[in-house]
């Protein structure tokens, strides 16, 4: 008979653990008749001993088999999602998605909440008044037959092994393996049905990992979780030293991505939407190269359908599609704040990790999980890596409620920008791509 | 604010936690504002890292101050007591401590309950007639003053944080780890106001650390400790390979524990006795070197003056003292069965682990915490290694209750005795002496 201190004293000397093993502690764990001080006790002997390749793929299917998996086999064209591992401004998803679905692309997206210095795409849509995420299996499974596109929250019964799981690592300092972090975001995107999958895995201040080194390892492990799955997996490895765009806030990036499905927005948040985007089309197999791919997602801006795709999403979950013609609509903190430059000179550094924690304190993020989301505070940064400004321009804007929760944030964004003499180059936003 | 996830991490880290941190946790975890699966998490990256030596006195100490500490400053002997870290067959404690205490020494002695393949005092004590171990504090103060000599069982208020730690270790795979285990034995060893300790840390097959390497990692950190606290500690590394003495079983242990008191019992048994009570006699200063320590202690078997000590205490602790002047007293179980050599020659090995469970199957010790014991059941051992045997000679002799429980001893003890051509010299019984 099986007992859980002889897995976790095999794991924790370094052993390894078979398939059906593995499968008996997280339906154990997820039944109950493991405990959690046993499946905290074996989280920190994985983050200390790893899990080998076999492993992995065994931890991953059997959290994946913990509940219901999507069954989207009555959906005849390709279906191709993405997943950001988070970053300061990351809106990507949001104009992504419908450019990518007007390409014939189906994309059923289960997103996540923002949490610390982070945003999350849920919040930020739910900032489109009357949107809703918190979707049935169903009416899930209705929007993306109706609109080729659904974005949603991860249900109830989806993968219950990894929402134990992860509130338990979270409360036991188990959070930082990339064996656990990698099959708990893989788990959930194979539960999707998918037939491909573009990683975007971040590193840099404002990213879950500093270390690019430590990102590619995840990237690498990811890529190998979906391939042995049968799912086309792709990463790039993106820079997130600086934030994302111009706008950090919920209503305000809503407006950003906005600006990029009508042709406009910032460059570096364009670059970075078409490089996953041509991703995307290149697994779904409905563009040939990169070039055609890049052309494909163009003209879904200059056409207007990337943005129609989209109005036909915002209402089917119930949202005011108004918002498109008129982000006026969207909430907006009334007061103003802006800071200056303290000399003249070139931008080297805007911090993204301060200045998410600064949106943060506006309210535009959660300290802890059961915090509130004010969508109509954040920042707007107006001097960024690379250009230059004059002592006493702005470097930021920030919209507020409270002027405590300002001040706040102002400490925290004391000495987020540098400002050198000369130009400084700015690194690249795309370092790598690994996979297929 | 400190927060348990930030102190897991810290040691997950390798990083030094300090003395603050440390006292903060066990408190916190004593007190239940620390979870189960915080510590648990905790364990297993104390296992992984260690606990460096400030740590460990600092850890020690918490766990000591977690509860109610012995307060013995009224006696004005020297008080000094004694720990092995358990084996099959040892049962040294109880024709030690009379000795002991007939030498002037004052013994507070807390012990345990057997558990898997090694035995406890407390169940052996136990088979004694009407003998209870669970005292109260007063009742075990009251004892110790009457007696100079008291032997009972941890107390709920002593040290709670073990108790409730060790239950924890024990169901999370953390247990085999050197700081933890020093700082368990030591925090239940300190709480009982001690002047001198003599511990016997065992290796071998039949010891809870077979490796010699790590027992001696153990003692030094064990010895380390006690000096930081002021208590004079000496250990002696000592082999179990082989069972102590010829007896394996409580009753029987009894029956052999008061051989020795009367001058006789078996050469190993006695050598170890000696050897551990006299670096008592030297530690609590009232022998000057181990010659006179050896002479005192051989006096108070030739005297009768051990015998008179542990009748004494057997009375106050509700028990029959008849029980050594007619040791037929004592619970024996009616069935035997031997089992005998099958080939002539020369013992090499008589296996300390397999006679241990053998005699765990016959009722003698515990698979489970919730398990009783069968005072009466046991092994006695007729060759040892060292010893010539004939083919059809007695190995061992079991006695049993149920025939069921005599098959599956045997299957166990299958293989426990090796016979060699040639006499093969024996393993010295105490391999090191560590400590002041």
């Amino acid at each position: 008979m099986t007992t859980a201190v002889e897995l976790i004293q095999k794991k924790r000397d370094g052993g390894e653990l078979v398939a059906r093993e593995i499968e008996w502690l997280l339906s154990g764990y997820t039944g109950g008749s493991v405990t959690d001080y046993q499946m905290a006790a074996m989280a920190m002997a994985v983050f200390h001993n790893g899990l080998g390749p076999a492993e992995l793929a065994a931890w991953t299917t059997a959290m994946l088999h913990s509940g219901e998996v999507l069954d989207l086999s009555h959906i005849s064209g390709p279906i191709v999602d993405k997943h950001s591992t988070g970053g300061v401004g990351d809106k990507v998803s949001i104009p992504l998605t419908p450019m990518v679905t007007a390409c014939g692309v189906w994309v059923p997206m289960i997103s996540g909440r923002g949490l610390g210095h982070t945003g999350g795409t849920l919040d930020k849509l739910e900032s489109i008044p009357g949107l809703r995420t918190q979707l049935s299996t169903q009416e899930f499974k209705d929007v993306l037959e109706k609109c080729g596109l659904v974005m949603g929250g991860q249900s109830e019964t989806l993968v219950p092994a990894d929402r134990k799981l992860y509130a338990l690592r979270d409360a036991t300092g188990t959070v930082e393996s990339i064996p656990l972090i990698s099959s708990s975001i893989m788990s959930k995107k194979l539960a999707e049905d998918l037939d491909g999958l573009v990683l975007d895995v971040k590193y840099g201040v404002g990213a879950f990992m500093t270390d690019q080194q430590l990102a590619r390892q995840l990237a690498q492990t990811m890529v190998g979780i979906g391939a042995d799955h049968g799912v086309k997996t792709v990463a790039l490895l993106t820079q997130m030293n600086t934030p994302l765009g111009f706008e950090v806030g919920n209503a305000s990036e809503i407006k950003e991505s906005i600006d990029v499905l009508k042709g406009g927005g910032p460059a570096d948040l364009v670059e970075l939407t078409l490089a996953i985007g041509a991703e995307m089309l290149m697994i779904a197999g409905v563009a040939p190269d990169e070039q055609s791919a890049r052309a494909r997602l163009e003209w879904t801006r200059s056409s207007g359908r990337a943005l129609e795709v989209f109005a036909t999403v915002i209402g089917a979950q119930g949202g005011d599609p108004g918002v498109l013609d008129d982000p006026s609509r969207l909430p907006s903190a009334g007061q103003t704040h802006e800071i200056t430059a303290d000399r003249s000179g070139f931008v080297s550094v805007c911090d993204a990790y301060k200045v998410g924690v600064a949106a943060m304190r506006l309210g535009a993020g959660r300290e802890r999980k059961e915090d509130t989301i004010d969508p109509g505070v954040g920042i707007t940064l107006l001097a960024k890596p690379g250009m230059e400004v004059s002592k006493g321009e702005p470097l930021a804007r920030l919209r507020y409620r409270h002027a405590a929760r300002l001040e706040e944030s102002l400490r925290v964004l004391d000495g987020a920008w540098r400002i050198a003499d000369e130009r400084v180059p700015t690194e690249p936003l795309i370092a790598e791509r690994i996979g297929a």
